[in-house]
């Protein structure tokens, strides 16, 4: 179980590696909100996302032994550049698995982060088998994208950072609203912010209709979500909470809040304009949610948690939303 | 004269008010570039450019009685809004002056800053008439835009905050490319870099066709402009250098750098891309010129001074550049 100890002794491994990213605000998102809004950019950390820190947390946790012998994932996202840039500062082969149809742009950002990719085909191959041959064969440590101890404390660095930069704000109270996919960077966020700023109550925001987090918060158990495809927030999309994650959140979270798609996309063309900030909808749900849900208290921090954008997809935020 | 102990003095007094801004870099755009870059990035400073160290700066430094009276400004830009926060903050009334014909956007914005916009016709009336009558009348302090010392020490602010953050990434020398337009954020940074990072080497960069500052320094005199439109980079047009900051320039920058329109749009689109960072085309002109020039070192260090760009020019990079 991930606890405090974990946590710091990420945040002692990542140091001068990772960014400190910055809490922004902007008086006039401010007022668009009616509400203060602190913004924890993660979008400006290396890679574009705090996955940078999760997989920084567990390649540098590894014996080195084992590490020499290079580390695994499954991702075709933000985890694949996290867990690629990690290996090759620490020297190390990384192999990511990628779905044959990802995004070219995807696949190429990940290969110059001097990853070796290898494509599987999505309707005739078994992902999963592939990676326990690729592991076996060569050693490889799989690194797995939230459920994992030492990626929940890398990512709750982050949560570390908001309580000393709230703390210098004066900020003494607030609700921590999270980009919550598997649960890690939310997991993370929580269990920090109980040993470092007791005062903050931590919140999962999620897309609608895929709000698996906040069901299982409410029902008490895992929830599944019905189906995985259909939304722009592709980053944080899972089909669960994580089996190590849920009982974390469940713990120590408030309720789950949702944002549709259109207030993904509003959100990032408000924070374009006043905060001059790139995210993706995925990034932005917490924002959208601090934006335009009605039950929350006046100071309210958000992860902007990602910011690997395709240009259409920015470009129909700033059509429908941008002045 | 500005000096090192100005800018000192403006940076205690800014402490805990403007942001410190980070200096962020990416792999993916070190390859691009064919070079190491760090990007200061002021389009994350408050108002979205660094305009606001200066405006701090110089209100900061009035006596109490004198800033009680209020301020006054000439801007329909970013020196606008960074004037029109600062005074809002300091609890002083704020008059700005702007065209009539300035895009409804930048008076909405200086507005909502608590300013009070006056706006006057650029073809049948005198703005400095207009301004001295008001300044007289109401007892307002005119803030210069960049021909003032406390100004200058504001925005070098910008050069410790540099020289701190090169050191601790382990940054001997580099050559430090500014945007520049009347050259107070030059002028600031060389001052605070002479004191505190020898080693580095400041060259401002411009627009293709108002390069009066690279003219200025090679003839060794001010040189003015042939003319004041026709290129994208509003917020870094000026008719001259200034008669405080030329000195200043000559003394401690090397030769001047310009890139073009199309230039400056293609670094806004890879610092979108490799960044999430949102730029003007005036606060990309100096990443335009460390991407696409020549004459450079391994390691150069650039301002990205603003981020206050509409969406349709910001489409404009996206359309051409991003992939």
């Amino acid at each position: 179980m991930t606890d405090i100890a974990q946590i710091e002794a990420a945040a002692a491994r990542l140091h001068g590696h990772a960014r400190v990213t910055p809490l922004l605000n902007a008086p006039l998102l401010d007022a668009a909100a009616g509400r203060r809004i602190f913004v924890k950019a993660e979008c400006l950390q290396l890679t574009g996302s705090f996955k940078f820190r999760g997989g920084w947390s567990a390649i540098s946790a590894l014996d080195p032994a084992t590490r020499g012998k290079g580390v695994m994932a499954y991702s075709s996202g933000n985890h694949a550049q996290g867990v690629a840039l990690a290996a090759q500062a620490h020297g190390i082969p990384a192999v990511i698995l990628m779905p044959s149809d990802a995004p070219q742009v995807k696949i190429a950002n990940t290969r110059a982060y001097g990853a070796e990719v290898i494509l599987y085909d999505r309707a005739t191959e078994d992902r999963d088998a592939i990676g326990a041959r690729l592991t076996a064969e060569r050693g490889l440590t799989l690194i797995k994208p939230f459920d994992d101890a030492q990626v929940i404390a890398g990512q709750g660095t982050t949560g570390m950072e908001i309580a000393a930069q709230a703390a210098a704000l004066g900020i003494t109270g607030a609700t921590v609203i999270t980009c919550c996919g598997g649960g890690g960077l939310t997991a993370g966020i929580a269990l920090a912010l109980q040993a470092r700023a007791p005062g903050f109550t931590v919140r999962p925001a999620e897309p609608e209709g895929f709000d698996d987090a906040a069901r299982s918060l409410a029902s008490g158990r895992i929830e599944r979500n019905a189906r995985m495809a259909g939304s722009l927030c592709d980053a944080i999309l899972t089909p669960q909470p994580g089996e190590i994650t849920f009982p974390i959140l469940s713990r120590l979270c408030g309720p789950g809040l949702t944002a549709s798609d259109d207030e993904a996309l509003h959100a990032m063309a408000l924070a374009f304009t006043h905060l001059r900030i790139v995210l993706e909808p995925g990034g932005a749900i917490a924002l959208a949610a601090a934006l335009f849900r009605d039950d929350l208290p006046d100071t309210v921090i958000v992860t902007a948690s990602g910011g690997n954008v395709d240009p259409a997809t920015f470009r129909m935020a700033l059509d429908r939303h941008a002045t």
